[in-house]
């Protein structure tokens, strides 16, 4: 923990600021451990203080090697009343996160505010073991409960039946939460790369894209895969081999320096040379949110650092008709790549 | 919903724009029923414009009487490029959801920005009758739940174990989802509102704080009873009554015109004359989120109006001891008021 508060005052010195106050609650996590929904770190050079409402007072209380401030729910009152007297100016804020209407709040203080993005984005994106160990069990349990699917029957069943099915597996398999609501899409909503799950009863010779993730100690898991309910169309069977041949490609150059948006291009170009649309970028990273720095996109900038979690999931989708993405979880390492998701990539049937 | 519009659209007079841009995604679903991470709703005074990236574009052109447009993922090159050409100006936007980084984005654009906050949260505080049906489904599923938890035994299981068995109840009774993760808080730790389930055993002997909630299409519900485990120390068994006659007291004068603030006051003076400090205000709004306007706490201003779906829930707080919440759910009707929540408030006790 401290380590991680120690970075954020070297980052200090490069914006020229004498504070930090951070408003995004995941980086107060990640700053302090403190969960709630109302909380606002202010790390100086000797001092870091915790602000948060009386309705989480005596957790925070709990912290150790923190001082505690409460201050009322309502921001302005609260934090803006305080910021005054306990920061030293300039103060760098989350412009990322805070909101212009609170960004009035603190201006009508008087404090002198520094504008500052992704700046503990930047820093979570890099993990430490401890949090790669968090991250490969979250994913060990997406394994597991894919490895239970196959053995359900899913045709006749909704989606919506299916995505609660998988969110019970994953509990049962030992997470502490899915890390976000499991995608089940079936026949031409297959072709929705985030649909919603529903009542649509799943058919016979669809294709069913699978998109789940686990949740152990706040950290995210992330993986799909595309099944088929019997033999598939010649297209549906088409955009598979070509998903599959994209995310291969794409995933074998996933190593330390990577460029961003060339990985990207990987997928792209194969998808693109095969008469399809890209819909989505190749991936995101993974972390204590389950989208998080670096982004593989096409407007992407920079390189895949060690210590990287990202996911490879391109996607091939035929309105109307289906689709198919497959999405690997991969820790980036200094000597190349430790893939996270054991399931078998093959097209696979459920009954 | 095209009465949602329209009432969006007298605001423009009132805000004195020819535009609304509308960034919070539950607002978006609000006026559209368009429901995705990243969608930005156009309102002019004849056109609706839905603008949002490639993963959303096929269901988006399933939603009614709008005109979609397809962005990049991006906000800058994406909406922020598309709002000179789109929008009439000025343009209102919600202050109270864009972020200082992105609102920076749309100003390089050069079109005129102006500031409004709460309009849609506003808007929405009043609900329509379809609403209303919704947050009845699904208090009354919440209402089924407790039913089935005096019937389990909760000695000896962890916090954690009985809110995840409350999810698979209000699951199997019909909900779409939790509104949020239930909280179940034992021992100390019901001293702390926002208590996060963990691994403690439930003890004899103690108070128990289950506060959960269902959601039934999109709309939540938001309940709060504490159990006994076994009979009580004094202490304890003094701080429920000390809640029950503070719930009782505000919730008899929820109606229509009724000051929010005065609300807070009836419970905040019963409990403070017994000798406890009130760690939160007593209650807010809940819709399609479970946290809405009106907020009924000691710096709130205004009164109730009909149509208003609102918590009662005061607290009392023995750090380190235990806790009690007694939270009901209450239409505020243009006669009076519908409670929602049927569970007794009387103490019950689990085994």
């Amino acid at each position: 923990m401290n380590g991680r508060v120690q970075r954020l005052r070297s980052e200090l010195e490069r914006l020229d600021v004498a504070s930090f106050l951070v408003s995004n609650p995941v980086n107060v996590r990640y700053l302090t451990g403190f969960e709630s929904s109302n909380a606002f770190v202010l790390v100086k050079h000797e001092e870091v203080v915790l602000m948060t409402d009386g309705r989480y007072a005596e957790a925070a209380r709990g912290v150790e090697g923190i001082d505690v401030a409460v201050v009322e729910r309502d921001f302005l009152p609260g934090v803006a009343g305080r910021l005054a007297e306990l920061a030293d100016a300039p103060v760098a804020f989350e412009s990322d996160h805070l909101t212009v209407a609170r960004h009035a709040d603190l201006l009508s203080t008087g404090v002198e505010l520094v504008p500052a993005a992704a700046v503990l984005l930047t820093l979570r994106a890099v993990k430490e073991p401890g949090e790669l160990g968090e991250i490969r069990r979250a994913a060990r349990i997406v394994d597991d409960v894919l490895g239970r699917l196959v053995a359900e029957s899913v045709t006749g069943k909704s989606e919506a039946d299916v995505a609660w099915w998988i969110a019970q597996a994953i509990h049962e398999e030992g997470a502490d939460d899915v890390s976000f609501e499991p995608i089940v899409a079936s026949g031409p909503n297959a072709a929705r790369p985030h649909h919603h799950p529903g009542k649509r009863r799943i058919g016979a010779g669809e294709t069913v894209v699978v998109d789940l993730g686990a949740k152990v100690n706040g950290y995210c898991s992330d993986c799909t895969r595309t099944f088929a309910t019997g033999a598939l169309p010649e297209d549906l069977r088409g955009a598979y081999a070509v998903c599959q041949a994209a995310q291969a490609a794409a995933l074998a150059e996933v190593r330390t320096g990577a460029d961003l948006r060339g990985l990207d291009a990987i997928a792209r170009m194969e998808i693109e040379a095969s008469g399809n649309d890209v819909l989505h970028g190749l991936g995101h990273g993974v972390g204590l949110e389950v989208h998080e720095l670096p982004v593989l996109r096409q407007t992407a900038a920079g390189a895949l650092a060690a210590g990287n979690v990202v996911t490879v999931e391109p996607g091939v989708y035929l309105a109307g008709r289906g689709g198919v993405r497959i999405e690997d979880l991969v820790i980036v390492t200094a000597e190349g790549q430790e893939v996270l998701s054991g399931f078998t990539k093959d097209l696979t049937s459920l009954n």
